[in-house]
């Protein structure tokens, strides 16, 4: 057996990046694209557990030769003062854990696109409603929240990218050129998910015999994805800062991919060619969505960065439907933290993600 | 090999029911439900299609040792003449196909549990903007809507139910409570199904390779079941007369599993314990609707024919969600045809479904 | 909600049972076939863990409404002394662990099925081969290997029945008829099982995202149903007493079913009509073995007890192909401990399993 | 939405490539692969159905934008004729149907790899023996066999390439260590494989609510690569030339994995140091073999190029088992096509499938 993956030969001077959590499936799948870039520099990948273990033997598909390390801030701040470099950094921590390394991280002058929720709500009290005492809040402020369309602009010159969750992702594309039109008066959003969205989680809604031949509604009116998807429809909008967004998430046997479903009232009649308009403004230009011309499965962006959109006026009820498709590990977790990158550096948006 | 699987013998002046249309995944299955059913005794199983072939080939799981025959009316006739007897037919053919059947055997006097959709709609016209022109018309009033928890008395004494489509049996029992207390103002249905909700069909949408590993979407903003949803929620408050429903479906990579999702705007705040006292008293004494105290997977009900339901109040929203699972196959078709057999001729209702 | 599924009604005087061990996936299901046979009383169910939860919450599907207690054997020894009465159990532990709790309830004249391998082996030398010390030796030659249609009058007799492994039932009731006609000089059994296999642990063989789209090999040249079968086959031909089994297993991605694929080098050449006709000999009378057409699918005897077996003669190679599939949970496992006790206690072997 | 996956631009003076039939399984993942190749020109997609339709409708995954044309060979004169070029076609029609347009393409002079059984034989008698009488018997000196590993100089020269069967490609690279050292003195191979090996078949073996939750093995003792195996292991090892082998296929409920569990009965006994040292010898070099230290599953090399082996010697049997694990569309079928293109036209043998 030849060395059998090696990384595409990355450009002299590219970037250079660290993932901190890379055993769990989001950082694992981070790493891979990052060794596969043709511009990035994986220069490690640690983990809070599994330490010593190569990483192409606990995920042989990704196939990244490299060992799982301890996170060591010491030896990086003796790495970097001795003129080693690192630019950027995935934290792939759950809440509240990845905070403090972010702040440490971001004390080193690496940027960091941040997996976890700790960065995606600017507001703290609305942050520690859903998710308890915010370990960092001194660093929201300097926090951008990592939906690449929306907010390309701050990304580019962002020192924290909140990426955001997976259902955001899906729900905010699909609804964004209405909540931008004044569109809406009110919504429903019923998403479904597979098994990965439970991550390297070992219990009942993961086992094959359980979750397999299920369809498992989960934590009802209790969604943390709730307030996100309310922050960004508020900011694409500002008569909907105030509009509660029900949300409701399903476990579906799949493994990856991702639908948002979502049922908006609108504030007035929309005929199906303005919506056409709508939509075909928004994202005409935009490389990773896709807009279908029927209505989409999540099979159609497995494994890839799209997000695919397709939007419908339902003449019975006068409701809009807009139906929104993502893979949950790829656009919704660790390819837009990978898209994030691309813009934070400069390189192009599509690079090795086509 | 003994005679594997011997019907139950099932008790001396039983009656006797005949299966037409049993190739298909509702026939058959309501074949081995009477073939196993302790006080019905399955007469003949007929086909469109498969002619001669053994159903236990066809169907190896549900282990019916019988033929495939040409439904002959003309020869059920000369045998109902010559002192035979045939008590009950199910019949599961597609819609306006099983409408000419339905009445050829009402002609001789045989009570039927039509499977499809030919005498779900009271109204002619609703039926004939859904589906076509209705081949008996004349008949639609003598049609019972067979939801067996809503209308078991007129089921007793029909000589036509009308099974009720699947997606309407899961919402209409979720929703049921809420609109008899005349709570609901405003209604999104999203459904999930798994692929035997496409039936015996060979093509894009039931290939493993296909639907495997997707969440599919359908028919956006025109599935049939719709009016049906919309007739019931009408009968069950007059004030829902008109108003349309918001009704989704998605297929998701199972076999067999269905679960609505129903969010519900309520026509005045209700309070938790109101809403669980509600559907207590909907569903206590009901052997086949079962109030989940968390929320129901479909995995739960899978090859019953329980219903399983949960509300629950949304204090962020305000809105009410009633999440209600079942086996479309079983108690989304055949298993709710032997219920509603069971209450035809007298039977407990829970004979042979236990 | 009514009580929604009460046991049937059993006889009175019915053998009365206890489930030790009932929370993993064998003896809840072991649970739910004594709680809806009507023949057999349920005692009560015992775990090791999840003490005081409902069976029924931890397994909605099997709906066993008792709560999970410990076993306590003195509670039991007083309940005996004082007119109680406890028949048989059925013992759901790990190996080692089985075999204590076993001697225990045989002191206090419980018959016991087993289902661990305590007592599967008859050699105490080749069980501390593969499996390390035995807890009680002493009690190997009480007990009889619980293959139903091969060891039925032993069975009727026993004090300790060791329920087979769910490989050894589905390869060995397809090899027996060859076994016993001497035709066996060597055989290959490549044995595929559904994810259920691994039972209740929560880890990377079962988690849905890494046991879906996979086809898995595991404990090559080493598993532990290999004595078992060899035991077996040993018993049925006295020249294979020493024959090495070649056996390999596989996790494929689907809940419950297993199958054998059997390739014998026969002694001599067989005819077609040969095997057929001793197959049909030695299974026409069997009410569980199901000889089949065609090349059987696991699915044809999804949640039954029956063994469904083809065997075929390669003109081209001169072996012999025996196919024999099972649901490893079911016939493999824990239908074939309740057709022990229909054995055991007298009663028609296929009572609550129809 | 941009144009949203352009193919990558391939390098000026890249081989020019058709598909024809690429409307099945086969042929739409070669049109993919080749349009995202750097170095190869895709030209079009034929089909024989489905003409008209854009091929990213039929496969949006895919995200090939072109339409399905019929191959047209006048027209394709033509072309020629008048300074057009086309260097190469993938063929990917059933057997039988491909010889008459593989000779079509010949006469053009465009180089063909052929994904049908048709030239995979040398023997026309045995190829008519499995298959019915063949085409074009006069081309089968001209073709080579496509196992890229095992004939790559005779690929690079070859106007025919003989794409292998997925079966054999996974059997052969198993076996080709034990076979060059005269190791095997009788094989027994068992194989299973996800439901895309079944293509796109609409009918009882690919619906999901039949092939899902189940195991199937077919054509019991008649699988039509049973004689590809045995000509490649006769071309390794001449002692080999008349050995039958047993080969068995199942379908298993994933979409693309294929697995081969090999049991060879070796001619001497062979040490676990031997044995490695015979498969590091055999594959160091290889970049699409890669050698497992643990068995590997079949989710190891989804949507790869990859061939994963794992040999063990059984001590307690004296046999050798092999396990051999590939994507049964990938290096099964479409990507080893492009492996051979890649060798055909002299690129690196990785380009287009890292």
């Amino acid at each position: 057996m030849a060395d059998v993956n090696p990384a595409q030969p990355f450009a002299p001077g590219s970037p250079r990046v660290l993932v901190a959590g890379a055993t769990g499936f989001a950082g694992a799948l981070a790493a891979h694209l990052i060794w596969r870039h043709p511009r990035l520099e994986l220069t490690g990948v640690t983990g809070r557990s599994e330490v010593g273990r190569r990483l192409d033997e606990l995920y042989p598909r990704y196939r990244v030769p490299l060992r799982v390390e301890q996170l060591d801030l010491d030896a990086l701040v003796l790495d970097l003062d001795t003129g080693g470099r690192l630019d950027a950094a995935i934290v792939a921590y759950p809440h509240a854990a990845a905070a403090p390394t972010v702040a440490a991280l971001r004390e080193l002058g690496v940027r960091v696109v941040d997996l976890s929720a700790d960065f995606r709500l600017a507001s703290r009290a609305t942050y520690e409603q859903w998710y308890g005492p915010h370990p960092r809040p001194d660093l929201l402020n300097e926090a951008v929240y990592g939906l690449s369309e929306l907010h390309r602009a701050q990304i580019a010159d962002a020192g924290i990218v909140a990426n955001p969750g997976c259902y955001p992702t899906a729900a905010v594309l699909g609804l964004a050129p209405l909540a931008r039109a004044g569109l809406i008066a009110d919504v429903v959003i019923d998403a479904k998910q597979g098994i990965s969205g439970a991550g390297r989680t070992f219990d009942e809604t993961t086992h094959l015999s359980m979750a397999g031949e299920n369809i498992l509604p989960y934590r009802v009116a209790s969604h943390r994805h709730t307030p996100e998807i309310e922050q960004q429809l508020g900011e694409l909008d500002s008569a909907l800062v105030d509009m509660p967004v029900q949300f409701q998430a399903h476990l579906v046997p799949l493994d990856q991919g991702e639908l948002a479903s979502c049922y908006v009232t609108p504030t007035r009649t929309v005929a199906p060619a303005e919506l056409s308009e709508l939509y075909a403004q928004a994202y005409t230009d935009e490389p990773f969505v896709e807009l279908a011309t029927v209505p989409p499965g999540t099979r159609d962006v497995l494994e890839t960065n799209f997000c695919r959109v397709f939007a419908a006026a339902d003449p019975h009820t006068g409701k809009l439907i807009v139906l929104s498709a993502i893979d949950n590990l790829w656009k919704g977790t660790s390819s837009q933290a990978v898209q994030n990158l691309n813009i934070m550096f400069g390189l192009p948006e599509t690079e090795g993600l086509a």
